[in-house]
């Protein structure tokens, strides 16, 4: 399964797998996708470093890409600090309120929360690219809308493209106009952040629309049928997030989320401003609950609600409190039912793959 | 483009075209498709007489459906005024002043208003039924669930298969359970009532539980590429409703309607309560908005919604009042920009839908 952009980027199959765990983007890529790192969970360059080092040596020169999160406005001068002080304190009580209610310990002494806001921030992206650039990444993506003109231009001086999330054709429009690569056509039924229109739409119109850049789909994408829907839509590739968190290769530091995983249906998923401030489909919980009911404060915008949430997911996630425990993750979900390998993944890809072209064909040259 | 199913049905090409004008269904069933008949709107068995005896003299012999609205549940002895009476007082006013507030006029003295909540009724519909099974039509849809199970008795003596439409997993497994032969898989991004896993993971997700029943896919179709995604996910047909709204054989009534819809882009409808009481997605108006806004009264349940504002729906349709003008519209809309014949229509879907086969061929072939 090659496509004009996969044989340029140098992998085997059209399959482009977005995800934090190294080991996951490395698996990828050995089976012959290529791996998306992301990199928003790194605070400092140190550790982004470790973990390209280690993407290096266990990619056996086969080609990755790299995930950053960087905003094109800039917005000078603002700490993590005085974003904290835009926080009402109704916001937080409630916070503490819907911690309490679930019965949800402190952090152990000692432990502090991973996620911190500073991933988002520019300056922080900026030094994740400083240490990028010194590696061999193949794609450089952006998960909110286009990177800064000057930022595109420096990769292009190194030959690494730059791929730009899409929700909508405008919004992949003005992503050509920048100057992208390539658009990430992400449909409604995707994990993370996401728009309102479906795959089965979106990408046929951003594929027209972003003419002739190519475009992978994103958003409901789980098996080769699936691979095949999204390049018969005109897509280059397929764009996975969600199939990779239940691969035995992840690392999610959870059983009992894993368990979640495994046994929820496409309809346990819901787009919630819970986690970021933007509408991010996810698990739907007790606390996406509270946070979109009528009888809450309702969200903040981002960046201030994920600051807001950020200890308490830490210590959701640390304790594993389970009707509070969630991930963002697509609707194919429903289909993520045992823990395999990233090749058995990759295998079963291609196989499905190949049997629903001999189907289609099957369909197209029947004559009545 | 031939399944089984199209086969079975004697239809060239596996396009199931859903739509409440005889004279689309008729040009579809003529131009190799498969014309399904929508019923809902005939209140007596007069005029679906009427239509179908126009049906038998414009299809040539060629199959054709008819798609009626029957709840399995029966609600013995309800009439149109037991339901009035349950209309709260406020939702009465709320609909005056929103009327009001645009300066909707009066009906044309003698007019009455078209939609009737009779069409949703049990006894309309198995009169509906009486006059159908005098007709030699091919397959018999059920809008709303599964129909009570004398009735699919009755059409499998007359050798009509029974569609019927789902929106999950779960829901397509009780139709398989209550006897149904096919099921329609309607995406989240569909025009109508739908629910919220959109076609790419709902239409395998139904394939799979209906096995080996024949799944059509609603939901986000207009065109070949379409089609073929259809297909590739599992699907033995497509089933499209939006794209004939814009067809020169439709018979909307109101100039402004065609240009709103032809205007719309992918981004411009809501899945709303409005028109019916349950989830139908239909063009975005500052009607819809006016019931989905938390300072209105909201939205009853079905059928009191639908009832409550069918005359204000027939005076705005009346009167072409453009901002409050709607329809339902599935997420495709944004691509319907030009008024064209069916047969044109289904020229381009077979066309595009080679194309596509010739491109993904040339994807699953290609070694790197």
């Amino acid at each position: 399964m090659q496509t004009e952009l996969s044989k340029k980027l140098g992998a085997e199959h059209a399959i482009f797998g977005f995800t934090p765990f190294p080991a996951v983007a490395a698996a990828l890529t050995r089976a012959g996708g290529f791996g998306v790192l992301g990199a928003v969970r790194y605070g400092a360059s140190e550790e982004l470093k470790r973990d390209l080092d280690w993407m290096e040596s266990h990619t056996d020169g086969l080609p990755y890409g790299l995930d950053v999160v960087m905003p094109a406005k800039k917005v000078e001068g603002v700490t993590e600090a005085d974003v904290e002080a835009m926080i009402p304190e109704g916001h937080r009580q409630y916070v503490h309120d819907t911690l309490a209610t679930y019965n949800v310990p402190e952090m152990p002494e000692g432990e502090t929360g991973g996620w911190r806001i500073t991933g988002w921030m520019e300056s922080v992206a900026r030094s994740q690219l400083d240490t990028a650039f010194e590696y061999p990444v193949k794609l450089l993506a952006n998960a909110l809308g286009s990177p800064p003109a000057d930022v595109i231009e420096r990769a292009h001086r190194h030959d690494i493209p730059v791929a730009a999330l899409a929700g909508s054709a405008l919004h992949a429009q003005r992503h050509k106009e920048a100057g992208i690569d390539i658009v990430v056509a992400q449909g409604y039924e995707a994990g993370g952040h996401t728009g309102e229109i479906a795959s089965m739409v979106l990408t046929p119109e951003v594929v027209r629309a972003v003419d002739p850049l190519p475009v992978l789909s994103a958003g409901g994408i789980g098996s080769g049928e699936q691979i095949a829907a999204a390049l018969a839509l005109g897509a280059q590739g397929a764009w996975l997030g969600s199939l990779w968190l239940t691969t035995t290769e992840a690392d999610l530091h959870s059983r009992a989320l894993t368990r979640k995983l495994l046994a929820a249906g496409a309809g346990d998923t819901v787009r919630s401003r819970a986690l970021t401030g933007k509408p991010a489909r996810q698990l739907r919980t007790a606390w996406t609950d509270a946070w979109d009911s009528p009888e809450g404060p309702g969200t903040l915008p981002m960046p201030l609600q994920g600051l807001l949430v950020a200890d308490a997911n830490s210590r959701i996630q640390r304790h594993e409190v389970e009707p509070l425990l969630g991930t963002p993750v697509g609707q194919i979900v429903g289909s993520m039912n045992s823990e395999r390998s990233v090749q058995s993944v990759v295998d079963d890809l291609t196989r499905t793959f190949d049997a629903a072209i001999t189907r289609l064909n099957h369909i197209a040259t029947h004559t009545p």
